[in-house]
């Protein structure tokens, strides 16, 4: 039994004293420690080692004080695990030395044996559940395959991903191979998670936004659909799609136990889009953790009466910033746990 | 009187057989010949020689048969007039060798006089005129305060432009001096251009989506609106704002002739949003010119079907890319113009 249990009872929509509270990136980025760790270990060695890996994913509990823990991973293991070479590159973010930019590159990609290629992931789940020791919930999380291939197609972050829309514009059956595989290996994966022991899942479409509705339809949700139908009746299912308000009311009768949302979708917006039929989690604006404190526990408390407090996860819009002082991002939790009594 | 008035007709709301058709960026970067002059000539050698900028003016109109032409130029002409500098770097795009990131360079930029500072932007709005002939109407232009905003603070382009919003939220004193100035600045320019001869302006709200709505109020929103108010009795203006569907109805409400929108917000909700109370313009999704001419004509067809022909200005969600095939752009006209017949 989880002690601090607020977070699973917001996602099953029980009436709680005040909403729970985390933060998208928690896990690193903004803290010292982290820093520090990141100047003796790279990226993917964060990623690879256990006990690095439950280190960082436990430090934000300690120091910040969230209601859920989440595991410090990167979305992009999972192409490197379909033996699609990948490297974070210094003043770049990742880098695909050979995109999946051609028929051969979409067939050479494989659905591999997660257990062989993932289970490093599985490991730091297995010791981060030791290391929290039941206080917060853990969550495991999966880009959306639409978010992947963006990757994949491309090679590296962009503005619009315009290779990896000109693939599905210009040869859609191909796009639709890889999205599939892609599909497949992220299930098996997050089956692996739920396995090793996490307590809930949250799907990241981070480029789903740059879609048009129809598009995003045949590009993204029908993939992110067959995820939430193979986990749903096994653990509770979030999915956040930035920029993504115009799928809402599709996304709220999925199967999902909650959705995320960014903060250009007003509260009142993402309850009527969603006919306040589902947990809802995000949107205070990263950037707004810049402001003053008082001014974060100010707009937090508003924006918790816009939501509601109960059905709704407090949470960022995006992912934290690295250059948000450690004391803002406590000014916005505790604004949260404040909420009761301010 | 302008020969081709079908643009005009869209603004006023008239009924007209079928609907206008510019793109964004219509007036070059795809056009190999405009490729040929880039070899030639600096991007603001071009803007600034008005034969040249006249020249690339033209050349859609000629080549691929749009029914208004845009003058050939850029947003940040008016922060370099107000004595901040910016170059157009070479794979880097926008680029200000000094950013507007202190109070002393706040107070540093200048309200100028436009005839002196902007007068080449005069001239070739008057050369344009007269090589256009009254064939097609000319469209003049300028960013958003915020959107200039953004890069006078960034110092170049930005995934999220923190900086920029760093400022505003923990100086907004100093974000709305900078604002104001850019504003003044701004209403003098097109007042300029409106003289100079242009039949419509457009303003540019490239980064506003980046911003809550309640933000964008603050610090996007009261400053358009203060242009809009300014020149809507004398010409007709669009306000285009990439990713600002959550400020429609302000905006349907703003005495703006014609709203822009982007292709993630669908046709349907551009019209709920807006109470069908205004002209709107779009909203292809740029990347879908990438699709074989045969879709781009079926999609554009359902896209007018969807906006309805009256009230609307057809075009893309933002700016053509450059890799966009000339024959492609070409099926995208040619399907605005057959729709009555098809």
């Amino acid at each position: 039994m989880i002690k601090n249990d607020l977070f699973l009872r917001a996602l099953k929509g029980e009436t709680v004293q005040r909403p729970p509270v985390w933060m998208m990136r928690q896990a690193g980025r903004y803290l010292p420690d982290f820093m520090k760790l990141k100047e003796k270990y790279d990226f993917f060695t964060r990623c690879r080692t256990p006990e690095l890996a439950t280190e960082i994913t436990v430090m934000p509990i300690e120091q910040v004080g969230t209601d859920a823990a989440i595991l410090f991973s990167d979305i992009l293991v999972v192409p490197q695990a379909m033996d699609i070479e990948v490297e974070m590159k210094q003043g770049v973010g990742p880098w695909l030395p050979n995109p999946v930019n051609s028929e051969k590159r979409v067939e050479a990609a494989i659905v591999p044996d997660v257990n062989e290629t993932l289970g490093y992931v599985y490991d730091a789940i297995k010791l981060t559940k030791q290391a929290l020791n039941d206080e917060v919930p853990l969550i495991g999380f999966a880009g959306s395959p639409w978010t992947i291939f963006c990757y994949a197609v491309q090679g590296q972050g962009s503005k619009n991903f315009d290779k990896a829309k000109a693939m599905c514009f210009s040869r859609p059956d191909l796009a639709h191979t890889l999205l599939q595989k892609i599909t497949d290996t992220t299930i098996a994966y997050l089956k692996g998670k739920i396995d090793a022991g996490v307590d809930a899942l949250q799907v990241f479409d981070s480029w789903g936004g740059m879609l048009s509705p129809v598009d995003y339809q045949e590009f993204s949700w029908q993939y992110i659909q067959q995820i939430v139908d193979a986990l749903k009746d096994h653990i509770p299912v979030i999915v956040f799609g930035k920029g993504c308000w115009f799928a809402l009311e599709k996304m709220s009768k999925s199967g999902a136990a909650a959705l995320g949302v960014d903060w250009t979708c007003s509260p009142r917006n993402a309850r009527a889009f969603t006919n306040n039929s589902i947990t809802l989690q995000g949107n205070f604006d990263p950037s707004r953790l810049l402001s003053p404190p008082k001014d974060i526990t100010k707009m937090v408390h508003q924006m918790i009466d816009e939501f509601g407090k109960d059905k709704y996860i407090a949470n960022l819009g995006h992912g934290i910033l690295p250059n948000i002082p450690v004391e803002h991002a406590k000014a916005f939790v505790e604004a949260v746990k404040s909420y009761p009594d301010r």
